[in-house]
């Protein structure tokens, strides 16, 4: 049952704090706050357990775990005692984190990651790999025609293009890019981004994908069909910690109360490399487009207002967000709400890592292939037609942990 | 289908937002916002319609609907300009309203307000009346033995003690009691609380009777035997209006997150007659604890904190109320949440009496006896064992209404 | 001691609520609430009074300033009862308001505009006409040689270029330029924007400007010189309503204490003719640069942060703004304030025009002329070397009033 | 110019915060922040300077200061490595922190104190010793005629009545009084409550005194007697460190822009031995009056609204205050503010003890005796007739440092 749980972005807060809190759960040092599938509810109905996972992953940086632990201390996130008692297992995933891969063709760069892929699951005997991007965000990328189909991907991915993964594939503060960088003269488009290249890399591995964050990841024709060529499932996308997640219950609670929504605007303070690559307008207008689905998704309709996102260094890994609610009641009446959400980012994020590899392994062990649409409940921008409501997304996500638990002839909780 | 709703408290600010809503919608001056069973799942599913609905009521003050509807409108309640369309009907329902009977014994007392339902049933050729308390809340009444069996009761009430019901079955202001008062000495406790005496007389009148107050109501187990003995519904308590409202849809986020809530406090700064019975010690005694049942219920253990309600004259008929929540997240890392909300729980609450009405008349014509624990949805302290989150009262409801629809032989909507 | 108050944006929602509170404070109708002239510590002491105002204006549009009152009695700015009263007197100023001339050259309109003022002055036998602009913001204007002199200012008018002022200059909505536009072919830069050339005809009259917008207005060298060169005072910019006026008694508060203000962001949402206006990038930026400008000013260093403005139309004239503040205490520890704002500023803003035209009437007077800082009490971004801090701009015009009063012969209040 | 300070309390989170605070700034291991007395204009013209203060005190609990230190560590009061850097700094502190003496009548006990204050003096050899009081709030005491004269006070002290300080006299948690405790039978009520029997004791060892809390202190009148006898400057009451500071700059803001508050409503939510002491009821009367005073002194009339204050104990040292304020401004307009403050008490209050004992001391030594109002700046409840919007009192510090500095023969700054 061990499962090797490989993070595109291994180096930044998400990864590291997830890491750390593994091990530390593992060793009895921490309560398992914040993981999903460790409510009540759903406690011991998922396997692999946490303490099945095995981590490894890519970075474009280079900066030590051991480091990032002690910055996670050092700003709250992490207790520092904990950082330390895990110090030498830290130490052991250091040497599964790799430099990402960078060849003259994108076909080669992904044969690189599926290498490195391969090599891992070989090495630690692993029953499985799951995939998960926990990089920064990248810019909608422009439409190519090779993303039809998984033919037209292949022809296209072997002809002359940047090889290399851009420098969005890191897991901290985007920058200019550190990794080797070879392939055709600038001004050539890659046929895929980053995120979509590591998809392609991973599935052609034989591994499951999830993407964190909002790029673009698996979910391009092309590479769905590659995913149920494999029998793989894959998921995404960009996981709901904070705004969103509180707007997909209050939006319902409106709905359903029959009051409405004048006008929903909010604004993100946030720090942290996440905050400064949001910063960027090509990655800010990807996230604000994810953070507004839920509104005409769960109300039938589109407010007036807009998210805004807001670089905000001193404030580290913690974001606070505001959001203003207006709306009419019966004959008209005019009412209001707002509400400020104070929290961090990485600590809220990590636990759910830890669920989406334990979750898209159990639905590879089940034989699930393709999108899995039962984990909306953990994504600001779910796959497939899903409710929007978190009520809704948690009754789907224990049906899904009931049905894989019948599947792989687990007890069910009475 | 001509159906009765007889409101108790009828010159209040919610029973006349709601006859002058009913009034408006009927004559299709207005949408029918903030009324649950005209969402688009629930629409045209539930008969009586809003058209349907005959008003009357009692109270022990005597203003004139009229000028409460001027009230309403001059702060910004009910537009001045509905409030003048409907003045005709208004003055319909003004016949409809009684004073408060008063008499010697509560058994008496409780056979005039019969009387009255009665006639009204009678006199307007009503299929059946919903008799709903919108009045001040009570305080928690002490114990009483004939509380026990509708034998005990029955022979109680007969006995000598003090007739009428105090002043909290009004509307608005309290006060002074301004009715006529008869009976024992000072210092005799009466038998029932005045919420409970009318929905003795209501159910002893073959009426199904709604608590929208924290008040005790029907929730006695004389009171319950004799609602099962007349095959008689009733619902209550406590209508969800604000700030409870959204707790129900946040402390299941938090629940299914696994995110512990350290600390939950809340104020609630109010005007209005319902604010200014709340600043009495007893009255706000049973309101608080009613506004934080939804915590234990829905995360499973209570967090520190309180609830706060204070009196602000000057607010009117608008509400404000702060939240702050704090919780514990992945590593123990601490983060917050706070929201405001700004309603009028007068517009908010109308459009709920109204689908009480409908929701209570239809159980009562597909011959539901005893509490309806499925209307979950409309309370703060809702009666029996039932789904605290928001979400989950909603499935319960939209169930109700399947069924609801089915044993009367309704079209379901596909 | 009659004085004229010529509005720039006569037909805006500011000018029009100033126009209808005077004229109700004047029958005695309502309380100067809001008018700083009036509070105890002034009260009486600076003459005219709010009855001696006399108003008139331009505008480019043409809605009637009766249209206007019943949308601001509509949207709660202004009680329906009060613009009913005042209707008749309301009638008889419409009669003062004028197109917006426009002409083959700036100096040509500017000659118009004069002449529009003259023809007032004389009509009402008015001591003086203080002209105030209140219309719609402007961008910030390229730079022109010709503003450096007034030599070069009137040699440049006179040459071939646009000589209309452009649609910035209305009191409502922006808009395609409603009025006629004749001149040079398109892409000829004017000389001055809008507000300046309105500055220019103000002056060129004898009258003394206001500038209550962050646009140019008589900032300006050459115009400077002109108002020396005529004896008048000027004053401006950017009437302080809101957030500003708040951060300006929070800032000094954190300085005062010597806590050091890490970061200060926030966002202003509003509806309404400004808020459509300021959604427009030029206008936007500068707002926001006004703004921006108390922090540094009041604490000594510009903090982390900016202010967002987002326009939702739905808000109407109301505004919301919520700020967030860090800040950083003894030994380093980290705290935080927030604050939502939720004001009208229309009724913000009028009393303050009617403040303004009396204070600059009283100044010119007593003989001043050139810029008056101590009326930085009222603006955002006030001119010359004056305090930020709100107290000491308090100060400084309790001081003012204390020197025009004694230079006036006028009883200084014990 | 070595200064003691002697804080009653000294074992408190304040007390210790302030010493740990004092000594890490003397060794140049921080910044000052926090210290009016350091901001640009105010720096280095009052002496004594932080490095000349010399500690000690009395405490009813016998908590080690190392022991507190490592606690306000934990919750991130004060910082680690600076707790760590000062330990053996601390540890001489230690030396000089004695438990609060307990005798047969009043009298006997004052004369233990003053005792313990002269050793001190003798031992460290210092110009002169200021009393600072920063322990727990106490209930208001009843009158007592002994109250009105000094020679009364005198003959009462000596009399059979209880002769310990109550517990209240503790730095940090409430408790049952764990000091000794002698004198007569219960029931029979102490002449002076603690905090005045403390002032009683400093003043008559020559020890000028300041009360950081709401207790009565040296305010009364055969106190001020005694102070006047003595020579000696005496200040208070209650450290203004949150919502109250706040309150002092907005509500000026409110009355010089005549907008009229109507309602001001608050809750103080905090834990913390403060917080447990303030959840006791006469503790919490004595604090809301002292948080409200501000409101009609600066507004000239009171508005409805009250202040609550909660204990969570959860919130550790950390306290979040809300605020809401309603307000009309022009034609009665309703408009509202809203303010959270999230701070930590401790961390604001102890450098306002770092400068209320230099500014007291310099008082001293420039010959000052009896109250002194021009600290007003640095209270919720200041002594004499004084401003009370924070500006006012801002402006009286600068010139009493001024005066000091004149009458001190030290440069005054240009």
């Amino acid at each position: 049952m061990r499962t090797g749980t490989w993070l595109i972005g291994a180096r930044g807060s998400v990864a590291v704090t997830s890491m750390i809190g593994a091990l530390a759960i593992r060793a009895g040092l921490t309560a398992p706050t914040g993981c999903v599938l460790e409510t009540p509810a759903l406690r011991e109905r998922v396997r692999p357990g946490i303490g099945d996972l095995v981590f490894g992953g890519h970075d474009v940086t280079s900066v030590p775990l051991e480091k990032k632990a002690a910055e996670l201390a050092g700003s709250g996130v992490v207790p520092a005692a904990l950082a330390l008692a895990v110090k030498d297992d830290l130490a052991a995933v250091e040497q599964q984190v790799r430099p990402l891969p960078a060849a003259a063709t994108q076909a080669e760069t992904a044969r690189a990651i599926a290498a490195d892929l391969d090599r891992f699951r070989r090495d630690h005997g692993l029953d499985r790999v799951v995939v998960i991007n926990v990089s920064t965000t990248e810019p909608v990328p422009p439409p190519h025609p090779a993303h039809a189909s998984l033919q037209a991907l292949r022809t296209a991915l072997s002809g002359p293009q940047p090889g290399s993964l851009s420098g969005s594939l890191s897991g901290s503060q985007p920058g200019p890019q550190t990794g080797p960088r070879t392939g055709p003269p600038p001004g050539v488009e890659p046929v895929l981004p980053p995120s979509s290249l590591a998809a392609y890399a991973a599935l052609s591995a034989g591994c499951p994908y999830v993407d964190f964050t909002p790029s673009t990841g698996a979910r391009l024709p092309a590479l769905d069909e590659l995913a149920r060529e494999q029998g793989l499932p894959y998921a995404g996308h960009d996981g709901k910690t904070g705004e969103t997640l509180v707007k997909s219950v209050l939006a319902p609670m409106f709905a359903q109360r029959n009051l409405k929504v004048r006008t929903w605007s909010g604004i993100n303070l946030l720090g942290g490399g996440d905050g400064a690559n949001l910063a960027r307008p090509g990655a800010n207008a990807a996230k604000s487009a994810s953070k507004q689905r839920v509104l005409p998704e769960t109300l039938g309709y589109l407010p007036q207002g807009e998210t805004r996102i807001d670089y905000l260094e001193d404030l580290g890994d913690f974001k606070t967000a505001w959001d203003l609610v207006t709306f009419e009641g019966f004959l008209g009446t005019g009412m209001r709400m707002e509400f400020t959400w104070h929290g961090c980012d990485s600590a809220l994020a990590a636990p759910l890592v830890l669920d989406l590899a334990r979750l898209t392994a159990a639905a590879h062990r089940a034989g699930r292939s393709g999108p899995l649409p039962e984990l909306a409940f953990f994504f600001k921008d779910p796959l497939g037609e899903v409710p929007h409501g978190l009520a809704g997304q948690w009754q789907t996500l224990c049906d899904l942990v009931t049905d894989l638990a019948t599947a792989l002839g687990q007890e069910p909780t009475p």
